[in-house]
């Protein structure tokens, strides 16, 4: 599923068709980001927004004195999330809580009964919030629905005049889809617990529901095993979660509303496993850990670290029997991933002689009907341990059991097939949040579109929803966050809301909030972007630094384009590593250009876009004495220098808007040389592209004379 | 020990005397920030200073592949070290570290032996470190050496054109004081143990050595007592550290090289324990639960709330036995801190029958001597648990036991008086963090200055150093962090560098890495900042506060001025709760115009002074819309106009500067009204003060004509 390549996306970096323009000023009108339901003026920075909201009287202003009382069903988890919600409402607003005591304002958390013993796919979720001046009532049907509605009220408070307050209202809400996931690659980069509980956190926030933990790769295997200890002894770097720190974050997920989908990938990307187990690859070994990243397309293939499991060993289905036996009791939920790629099989498979007799043997006419037999093995010793299949696409086969859940990383129609075969399907294409692709093009894809959406009612039941995908080549613990947030958010809002909520004008003003309310949920990503931004000023004016990293962006898609070569040890500590995968910034020149472009800017617009060129024409005036002097900003020197020439032909345009040149002649030869100007400027420089080019190709093609 | 008033300090927010001028200009431009023996252009911002340094040829250039290896003496707090060390490192450069292999350039620890059990006052914290191109050796005589020295190699690596980078040096360092502590007050606000834990690192970072733990105070009592369990049941509001958590901080300090000296304060501010246990108490109860703040002297005595022990019971001498024998097993420590204060005491003890009879029958002539009875009946008990007593300066009497070490908070008279009685002594006065004074002010007390200074080299011995002091009155768990750091520091390097480390422009400069490293080190003041300025920016624009914040300090000295009233539960949410204690950009500012008016500026000084100058003007049209939106920020509207008026003044001397006036009698006019305008403009508002405010005020002194 590695091989997803995201053409149709590609646009930063690009000289746009100039039929953008038109787009651009389009979007950054477009309004509504309240349901129809609620006054205007009324705050509703909540992400995913809810179902139904009505308008009350009056609001309820929170201060020290106020109560939150659990009531209905009782457990442990109820209180501590109790403690949590005024952890966060203390983050958020200062206020220390006074010992309880009678007749204060009450947060009443009414809950009905219990949810299952093991987290299902079908929980509950629904709830039900009445604020009142004096009372906030929140009602649901279980635990679940309750931590889901206690982050719709951290949400909603927000500063008022009389204090932090949350207008009266009602909402009812409930998900659209039961499986709104979030699948982090501890594989390639190890992905340290306290970030995997983090972002435990951030999906509570926004009320996402699945952790797909993707626990081994070619390079490292990352659980314990106390059956097979050489499976983390020699295929980790050391570098793994011991089994009490896998049961600790399922149930710190748990205790969130999360499940934990475990995923241990097989045939291919197993070489990890292959190093402390050799008898288990289809290689003659010896094996070695894998360092290198990327896709295995852009490297010669290196049998050492690029084997796949041996499907024709008995020996391997005894050992992942017991393997699986061993990692079913650990992981609680229903499914149990197996990915199920085998890229590396198929070449192997294709050639090796052992391989070949045994497809003889039994019949089997290539690797694929081998891939098959291996699936359809594995299978059965999952269902034998209690335990659901999971896999990519791959695994759809004709005769693959219907109980067999299938992750889409194709597309829509790959989707809509599983569903219409039976199977529950979940989507992860268009959600690859690793691509650095814009939130805007996450939240456009619908699981229910195109195909998907034109199946019958009970095919498309299938469709459980959907999951974020963040492959780590490029991200390490250090850096995860500030690429999974927000825009992850836009992906859960997606999977929640009704589908009609689909304005990203809205949703970009909301993801905004969320951004700083991922603070006060304990997400430190913000200050991790900070620290890391540390690194890079200590030559240079930090301020000029933040102006050229707040307009570029990483490049869209897997090749990083630069010289840096990659493997699982190289410092992540350069600019393209750590500035946001969508400048906001640039996305607000783009609109303000567009409009400018297409004639409806006001007076506002044309300020800013002349001061913001500005700033951008001078910055490396400031930041070119010192970028040479530190060996992580050097490469910035010519960035910082096209930065200034963008800028300058960006102004050159806003310049001759307002001093027209002589004939439509002239005007033409001026955007041909400046948009080969801006073509050559904007050349992708340390692995970064300019978030603003698109904006400023905008403004030089408008010009009419 | 709080009544401490520091009016020789005051000066913020008043009108100076225009002799400040020149030292505002003079001390800007003192230089020397590194030892002599080290070349001027070589990185050296480290802090403390070290002892001793000599350069050497070359730099050690850090890459992913190097080792860090212990050596000689082996025990698990090193490899913890190690791990710290480490990961310090990966926070600092985004290294991630390959797998060990043989060949690399190495860091190499050599211990030589232990160190004591439980750590000593006097344990030997020299090392030595060699850095050449392949290899650095550190080398001390034991682990904590070894912890002190591992914190400088961290803060000497730099950003060089290489890559991170250590010069070639020769390192030799030793404290000059065996006591380098920190107080913090955890009885006003409960501080947090991941706080407590922080605080460690931030204290190990810059080799402080004592945790001075205040754990019991009117407002609450914060231990877990298992004995007498209604301590913290009734005296905490239920905030309390449980044993469990005392004995892991203790063991994280351990591993920092940093002893926990517990205080529990008797015989007053103990009114917490009376609660759960009102037959201790001096008046006749019923007893509760102190939420007020503030001093004893600004408020009328209540007995419920301010009573002391009661000195005559036999019952209270066996409560306290019983209490000393529980928390000395808990605290390893050799020193029982008492505190000693008295204040309330004093009060009740001379009118309260009861006390009257007692010591007319044992002829005492006053409290006074009452209060010594007691004291004297406590150390015996603390003795008879193997530990010796601490007091602050009031159990200072003649016959104190030697053994009793004293902690002045009265000055260095009484230190010396301390000393030459024999008691082992310890300098607060003059490091009191909560009174949000400069860094330099705090940098400037010596504990070796004035009658300590001269006394006699045996007495002087006594002297073991001093702690810096954190009163909780006006800090939270949130706020705590922001105003220990990065000031404590100065502190720190009083204490351990030689004593002709005293340049306050060197301490500045390094303070500023320093506050960098402290996020490396694990501690987040920065971002817990930031974090509560976006409280404040949800109704303007963040740049704009951030200007406003960034010029402002927080009263000196305790009275807040404001008409907000403050108990232990207020929140502290405001901006002048979170701005940092001391401006740097007002330093900054103000040693720009002290060398403006002195006629010693370059053409750099008046170009930034006029650029701030207008930012500051102009800044509140940008606030004044949106400020009086949020409750938090409505008291901020005076305040951003006054900074405007402030600033204009600025202005208008500049400009008078450039356009002399006709005489020297019209200048003296303006001078006269501008200053008027400049005080009114000052006036403390929103319990903020302007750090600008003695730079404008020299610039208008400057006029001539």
């Amino acid at each position: 599923m590695l091989s997803y390549r995201p053409q149709m996306w590609c646009s930063a970096g690009v000289i746009l068709a100039s039929s953008l323009v038109s787009a651009l000023a389009q979007s950054a009108v477009t309004a509504s980001p309240n349901p129809p339901s609620l006054p205007k003026q009324a705050t509703l920075a909540v992400l995913p927004m809810p179902s139904h909201v009505t308008a009350g009287t009056g609001q309820f202003v929170f201060d020290r004195g106020f109560d939150v009382v659990l009531s209905g069903y009782q457990e442990p988890r109820l209180d501590r999330a109790r403690m949590r919600f005024l952890q966060h409402l203390r983050r958020k607003t200062g206020i220390l809580q006074w010992p309880q005591a009678s007749g204060l304002p009450q947060i009443v958390v009414e809950t009905k009964s219990s949810s299952a013993a093991v987290q299902q796919v079908s929980e509950d979720e629904s709830y039900r919030i009445d604020v009142t001046p004096m009372k906030i009532v929140l009602t649901a049907a279980n635990p679940i629905g309750a931590l889901r509605g206690l982050q719709t009220i951290l949400q909603l408070i927000h500063t008022t005049p009389q204090g932090f307050a949350i207008a009266a209202m009602q909402i009812e809400d409930k998900p659209r889809f039961p499986w709104r996931g979030l699948m982090i690659d501890s594989g390639r980069h190890f992905i340290t617990p306290d970030v995997i509980r983090q972002t435990l956190d951030g999906m509570e926030l926004v009320k996402m529901n699945v952790l797909h933990w993707h626990l081994a790769d070619d390079q490292g295997f990352r659980v314990e095993s106390k059956v097979f200890p050489r499976l983390q002894g020699m295929g980790s770097d050391g570098q793994f979660y011991t089994q009490e720190e896998v049961r600790s974050i399922v149930a710190y997920a748990r205790d969130r509303g999360i499940r934990v989908l475990p995923e241990f990938e097989m045939p291919s990307h197993a070489s990890s496993w292959f190093v402390g187990y050799p008898e288990l690859g289809d290689s003659k070994g010896p094996y070695r850990l894998k360092h290198a990243l990327g896709q295995s397309w852009e490297r010669p293939r290196d049998a050492a670290e690029d084997s796949s499991m041996d499907p024709t060993q008995e020996s391997t289905y005894k050992f992942l029997d017991r393997f699986v036996g061993e990692m079913s009791s650990l992981f609680p939920d229903i499914y149990f991933h197996i990915g199920g790629d085998a890229e590396d099989a198929m070449i192997e498979w294709k050639t090796n002689p052992r391989m070949k007799q045994y497809m003889d043997a039994h019949g089997m006419k290539d690797p694929a009907a081998l891939q098959t037999y291996f699936d359809q093995r594995v299978e059965k010793l999952i269902a034998k341990h209690g335990k659901r299949m999971m896999g990519w696409d791959e695994v759809l086969q004709p005769d693959t059991p219907k109980s067999v859940a299938i992750q889409s990383w194709r597309g829509l129609d790959s989707l809509a097939k599983s569903a219409a075969s039976g199977h529950p399907a979940v989507l992860s294409w268009g959600y690859y949040l690793d691509l650095n692709e814009p939130a805007s093009r996450h939240y456009a894809v619908d699981p229910l579109a195109d195909a998907a959406g034109a199946l019958p009612e009970a095919q498309r039941a299938n469709i459980l929803g959907g999951e974020a995908a963040m492959w780590s080549e490029y991200v390490t613990a250090e850096t995860i966050s500030g690429r999974l947030w927000p825009r992850a958010a836009a992906v859960a809002e997606r999977l929640w809301s009704p589908r009609e909520v689909s304005d990203s004008a809205s949703m970009y003003r909301r993801l905004d909030t969320i951004a700083q309310e991922l603070t006060y949920a304990g997400v430190p990503y913000v200050a991790a972007r900070a620290s890391a931004y540390d690194r890079l000023t200590t030559t240079v004016p930090a301020a000029a630094l933040n102006v050229l990293a707040s307009v570029v962006e990483p490049p869209r898609g897997y090749p990083r384009g630069g010289s840096r070569t990659y493997d699982s040890f190289s410092p992540l500590n350069r600019l393209s590593d750590v500035v946001p995968a969508e400048s906001d910034l640039g996305r607000e020149f783009c609109a303000v250009a567009g409009r400018i472009a297409s004639h409806s800017a006001n007076a506002e617009d044309l300020k800013d876009a002349q001061k913001w060129l500005e700033q951008w024409r001078d910055n490396d005036t400031l930041l070119a004495p010192g970028l040479g002097q530190s060996a992580l900003t050097a490469e910035l020197v010519p960035l910082s220098k096209n930065l200034s020439r963008v800028a300058s032909i960006g102004l050159a345009a806003l310049e001759r808007m307002n001093h027209p040149g002589a004939s439509a002649a002239d005007a033409e030869t001026f955007k041909k040389n400046q948009l080969a100007a801006l073509k050559t400027a904007s050349a992708q420089t340390a692995e970064l592209n300019f978030a603003i080019t698109p904006g400023v190709e905008a403004l030089v093609s408008a010009i009419q004379r």
